[in-house]
């Protein structure tokens, strides 16, 4: 189960929210464990799960017929699935056909609602619930479907939800943990990878190559991030390019793909040859910041007062000049969960929070430096999930 | 250039438009060449691109301004861009900088708009568009500002306007119609690395990691698609496993990932050894579907025409009972452009279109068949964009 169902109805509680509807891909894939492919690689197919709060009926999936076929071949446990749309499977009369194939049947046996707003609608009406308060995620309904679901739904209170998946989302379960540690393990190794090829001549794409076959080799499903060596490690967001490696070279990876749809985000500093006096100043003194957190951290710990102590750290343990917008954030189907380690936020770490805990410091005309660790926030303190170290490595 | 302005002024036009507002990923690359990776990678990190109607303005580009050094990396020729948001870009004085540094330099001299509607609104107050009609893309948009947006601009009148560019993208330019070459080209090779390793006992995730490594290996960027054998390649949207390869598995690919930024979206069959006479028989008659639509398609055919006489043929040609939703879609920076080439469409086609024509056939117990081409329409007919052949492909 990834959904932390305590969390969420306490939340929907406190919201008067009677049921909540989940329609971006990371809320659909949450609740229900489904995992419909359109919808995460494209904007605007549409698949949802209703949710009602305890003691208001069961979940239901609303799905085109098109992707009743994932539906059938993953672990869903949600029966009541409410389809939409013409989509022709044929069937072979002629053999036996096994479990998959006789539970797509069976949901093809069921009425097409026509569209995605009126099978959502007919799992909200057979619930009661046609009159209640239903919390919307915002984030992944087509505006349109939206206006027609409050037409179709004259009598209940529509509320935006988005926030709400959030707030549940930020403590995860133990199944959650896992997959999130799976996912760190496949970045640190598609490092290692990278690394490997890491030769003077070497160019930023082959670097990447390197990064995301590795990733793919491991199960996982590649994210674009950042791979970028010499001067072009100063660029924030920079994309790799024939830009050959030269000793002296930095070369930052600010990294992670997706393994169980979980993703990882992570850091990581390696230097071709040796290091300048200044690259190994100010990595250390970043890294001192990151390590920092690693003792503040715990439940009941405002997220600010981290932010504040690790950046007072960098700036003390080398650059005096250190600023930051924020110095981590939640990560867990999506790459920035809740909470923010900002120094306007107004969350407190808990328990079972995953945590992205990172201190980037970029230079244009000199390099970029970044290292990021993934956390686990435990009943008194953090379990890191990573397998390597931040220490600055020397090729 | 990728956008088609003529077509967009001309759309704009009808619908009184006095600017366009890019939000979603798709719309802010198209108008403006600028990839905010951001965007591209999650939901709600948000980047804009306003584009006012002819004699109204320049474009103005909004971008978070740590995506400063992407659009300074980038060819994005607009010189109007409005940044937000605090991010921390020091730079060393002691070293001549570069133009690209230079760039990054004098945009972040620029004022910090604060957040992006305060920087769109800015945007366009200073051409005089306060009062105007503004079509805004709402697929990319978090709704919170699209309300904020409306409040900020009380006298203009705020329009919907995906579909606006939905209809503009729809014809190509010349340089989207090379980089859809390239996407189709990229996603050949990978299905020829995919079968390079399809042997007895060789798993469908083998293969599927052949296929997205060459994917990267030739510069492009892997989206999940289906690649599944035997009875598994029925599933429409089926994901790899461990299911390994026997004598006279059907493999199904329907696949491409991004090349530039252009989606590829082709499908192949190969069979391992001697295919049944039911598979020969089958795939040659949505192959000749196919076909048929290369001599169908030209400007000015209905769109449902070349439906309804694409599954016709297949009917007749060897599949009695083949039906259909749709036989094909637009491609370009999204998989499924316009137009759609469905019974119920009322489009057309038209010259410098770029369309996926495919007809699938999914038997649960016996396999999935599929043939799916990319075509460029021309002045009088069309020109594939692909390489290899659609022929049943033994192995």
């Amino acid at each position: 189960m990834l959904m932390n169902t305590p969390r969420l109805m306490e939340r929907m509680k406190r919201e008067g929210m009677d049921a909540i509807v989940a329609t971006a891909p990371e809320n659909v894939t949450y609740t229900s464990g489904f995992w419909a492919m359109s919808q995460w690689i494209r904007r605007g197919p549409q698949a949802y799960v209703l949710t009602p709060a305890e003691g208001r009926g069961e979940q239901a999936v609303v799905a085109s017929t098109g992707t009743l076929d994932l539906l059938a071949d993953q672990e869903v446990p949600i029966k009541d699935v409410r389809r939409y749309g013409f989509f022709a499977i044929e069937s072979d009369i002629c053999v036996d056909h096994d479990e998959r194939d006789q539970r797509v049947s069976r949901m093809l046996d069921e009425e097409d609602c026509g569209d995605a707003v009126n099978a959502l609608v007919s799992a909200i009406r057979d619930r009661g619930l046609d009159n209640a308060c239903i919390g919307v995620d915002e984030m992944g309904i087509i505006p349109q479907y939206l206006d027609k679901l409050a037409v179709a739904l004259p009598r209940a209170t529509i509320k935006r939800a988005a926030e709400t998946f959030r707030h549940a989302r930020a403590v995860k379960t133990a199944e959650e943990v896992v997959r999130l540690r799976g996912s760190a393990r496949v970045a640190e190794l598609s490092i290692d990878a990278a690394l490997a090829v890491a030769k003077e001549g070497a160019t930023e794409r082959e670097l990447a190559y390197a990064f995301h076959a590795k990733t793919i080799a491991e199960g996982g499903t590649p994210v674009l991030g950042v791979i970028c060596t010499g001067p072009r490690s100063a660029l924030s967001s920079g994309q790799p390019t024939d830009r050959k490696l030269v000793r002296g070279d930095v070369i930052r990876f600010d990294v992670g793909g997706r393994h169980g749809h979980y993703r990882a985000d992570i850091s990581r500093i390696a230097v071709l040859g040796e290091a300048s006096d200044k690259v190994k100043a100010y990595h250390r003194a970043i890294r001192a910041g990151l390590m920092h957190a690693y003792d503040l951290i715990k439940p009941g710990v405002r997220t600010a007062d981290v932010f504040n102590k690790v950046v007072e750290t960098v700036r003390k343990e080398g650059i005096p000049h250190y600023r930051r917008n924020h110095v981590g954030h939640g990560i867990g189907l999506d790459g920035y969960d809740a909470p923010n380690i900002t120094p306007g936020s107004g969350e407190v770490f808990e328990r079972g929070m995953c945590i992205c805990v990172e201190t980037p410091y970029y230079e244009m005309g000199f390099a970029g430096l970044q290292v990021e660790d993934m956390l686990h926030v435990t009943a008194d303190g953090i379990e890191s999930l990573m397998s390597t170290s931040s220490e600055l490595r020397i090729l």
